[in-house]
């Protein structure tokens, strides 16, 4: 009887390219799907010829593995990943792996570690990056979950994955929720990207005229500079492209974008342990804001702004707006780290942020050159307290800064929406504040609440409260936190 | 033997002044706090000579009580809460109320509520904000949560609550965690409104040189202008108020704030039902920075920018701020307002949002002029889609916009930070465009994840998917959102 290396559930896009590129490394795969019929399609269609073995029920694709058996679901995330894990829990022995390569909620991911682990079953939680063709051609793989897990995924996945100077974008990340962790922090970051991306595109089209196919040639040569990254360049390819009537099918997209999901809780992270992750803030607020399209339209009509025409030096515009994008996007990443650096803090991981910027060099949406000067950063300073404090971005974004703040004040001028671009200069300048005025607001705060504030000439951790209408109480505030 | 009309449990700044309110407007008020000798000291101290019975025990305080019971926890949110309705739970009887007028998440309130109907005991959760002034003279009181429980506090709150035009500052609110949610979404506003006078008064200070007493006389000029309200008048108060060196008394004050509970639940819950809420979330993310002191002054001696020193007409540009501050106040409430109608829809609650407004006009910390135009623009009309659209906001926003235009060129071009009043304007001009990026976005989805997209030239709820490279599959992804 044949025996599968490993298990495979879900014959969505992602679940089937991997199970294609894990045959094509001559790993055996058994594959099942909720809708049975997808599985016969499969294996009629792009699975045609493969040793892929088709399983028409799970105890079929349990009764094909190689003990300890691997399985992996590539389901919705959310309650589908629990109602497989319950389905294999039965059919399954102590020892077993399985194996989450969906988008879940690192917490989700956690708490199914734990469960398993009281039944003896070994949990991995993985992130995978790479959209449909880096699933089929080698994708950013990041696990985590049990650590037992790594010797039995290591192979398949190393394998499978992308390989960037021949070093697989796979490793372990770290214990329960963590690999799930760091993709969702991809996925934030992909979120930035991919906005800041839309807003200098929004800018060469509205405020400087710029016809798609124009704006295509300027993301190609953007690719060959220090922006050069696989969104760079399919957005090049996708401006390039041209519908049946022969004009620009970008233009006859629909400007509604979906959010939700990753970048959401990557906001949502950032918010419950207190980083300020402004840009993948704006960027996943954008996406909400771009669904409420009829009501845009009526407002349009209503709402009035500036001229949102452009005078001056094109060509100097254009460079312009790149180093606003590169310029915002080392905001964007810094603040990144930040949230996962904070996180490791919070849940007890021992990241290692150097490898995750190797994880994402290749494979994954967000690939770039930019990932090797993070690595670069890291290996040249393992304990970097921020990534703005590394010589090279600290360089890079001093250089920046010029273009940057002429885009930004123009874009105010024009009337055109920059809401990424614009946060993450505010950040910069923010950051690189040693005061902030964050003095009037704990006044404030002490004025109406009683809430204490500190002084710049006494010693941390000394709390003054100041009856500062001459009638309030000595009561300071234990109850509200304003 | 005296029996009390209400009991009130936990004896901070707030719970002691709402207390000595009741106790003003004649109501018998039995009191406990946890650390048993608050209550002694309260009774020896602020509420000497008042009709307060001090109680030692619970169950001392539930005999002191008319039946139906009301006892009203003012303690602080979280597992306090829960601690406290366990230690009632046996001592009450089925048609008693309790009363949580602290800051809780509203979906623990939700839980409460539905925990304690099962055992026959009423539940409000009350939103209450005025701080420590407003606790003791007339807060404003967003209370919720089961409808039986509003005709046996209506007469305590009414009283107790500020008046406006002879309109308490009280209203139900609606089920379950309304009144919390309410208050939240204040709360973030109040957050917003916070960030954007600190804003102003940094680029005033730091931009255009002026010292602490003069920035006071400004805000107390802008007082009587539509900014009218309780935080600018304070803010004057702050920025007029000495120490004893002789110095203002703001400048001495550490610049760091605290983040936690309601302006963070408001940004989480704004990503959870994908409301743009970008102008809270600014604000909030701006205490997060604001508390990484230590690595801003590091920073701040690394990274460099421009000169921050304004040079023009300084009178015309603290108009163009007066403007700056005056839109982005107005995104902010429109946003917000945005996030309790979408809120209303999710959980199922009947808003008033003119009342709404009404109950923040006055005892509150937002309270304003602004207030009354919002009420009147739900008068005018009830249903009205977005605060934006209203007359008097249209031409309000179209009238400030070009000295908020001017404002956030200027800081990008000086280097001052102003991440919320950038953030407002960004969404006015994201708001108001008919057709926005995401068109791009959503090709980059369909391109690397076969998400699909719709156009602009089909009916929505049609989706496309191209194969962009030539090569790609024709599965379109149901597994993943990026």
């Amino acid at each position: 009887m044949t025996t599968a290396d490993i298990g495979l559930i879900g014959l969505a896009v992602m679940g089937q390219n991997l199970v294609l590129n894990m045959n094509d490394h001559h790993f055996k795969v058994a594959v099942f799907n909720r809708t049975i019929s997808k599985v016969d399609q499969f294996m009629s269609g792009p699975a045609k010829g493969t040793e892929v073995i088709p399983c028409h029920s799970i105890e079929e694709l349990v009764s094909k593995l190689k003990k300890p058996r691997r399985v992996m679901l590539m389901v919705k995330a959310g309650p589908v990943v629990d109602t497989f894990i319950n389905l294999l829990i039965p059919r399954l022995d102590p020892g077993d792996i399985i194996i989450d390569g969906g988008n879940s909620l690192y917490t989700d991911t956690e708490r199914r570690h734990k469960t398993l682990a009281d039944k003896g079953i070994i949990y991995v939680g993985s992130g995978i990056s790479g959209g449909e063709e880096g699933a089929r051609k080698g994708p950013s793989i990041m696990p985590g979950g049990n650590i037992e897990g790594w010797s039995h995924v290591k192979d398949i996945f190393q394998s499978i994955a992308a390989k960037v100077d021949n070093t697989p974008c796979c490793h372990w990340v770290g214990t329960g929720g963590a690999g799930h962790f760091v993709k969702m922090v991809h996925n934030g970051i992909e979120y930035g990207d991919m906005q800041l991306i839309c807003e200098t595109y929004d800018f060469m089209s509205r405020g400087l005229g710029m016809q798609a196919q124009e704006i295509g040639e300027v993301f190609a040569k953007w690719n060959k500079s220090v922006l050069s990254s696989y969104l760079i360049e399919i957005s090049s390819n996708i401006l390039g492209t041209i519908d049946e009537d022969g004009t620009p099918l970008v233009d006859k997209i629909l400007d509604t974008a979906g959010q939700k999901g990753t970048g959401k809780w990557t906001g949502i992270n950032a918010l419950e342990i207190g980083i300020p992750l402004t840009l993948i803030g704006e960027a996943v607020f954008a996406r909400c804001l771009s669904a409420l399209k009829e009501e845009r339209v009526k407002a349009s009509a209503l709402l009035k702004g500036p001229d949102a025409s452009f005078s001056g030096d094109r060509d100097l515009f254009i460079n312009h707006l790149h180093d606003a994008l590169y310029g915002a996007k080392i905001i964007s990443y810094a603040q990144g780290y930040m949230l996962m650096s904070q996180a490791a803090k919070e849940y007890d991981w021992d990241l290692n942020y150097g490898s995750i910027a190797l994880m994402w060099r290749g494979g994954c949406i967000i690939r770039s050159v930019f990932l090797n000067n993070i690595k670069e950063a890291y290996d040249n300073k393992p304990d970097l307290e921020n990534l703005l404090l590394d010589d090279f971005f600290m360089e890079a974004i001093y250089r920046a800064q010029n273009g940057w703040r002429k885009v930004v004040g123009k874009a105010a001028e024009l009337g055109i929406p920059l809401p990424a671009i614009g946060a993450g200069l505010a950040y910069y300048d923010g950051y690189r504040s040693d005061r902030l005025p964050a003095n009037l607001l704990q006044a404030q705060r002490d004025y109406f609440g009683a809430h204490t504030y500190e002084r710049v000439d006494k010693s941390r951790g000394e709390f003054f409260h100041t009856d500062w209408t001459g009638h309030g109480g000595k009561v300071s505030s234990s109850t509200y936190d304003v």
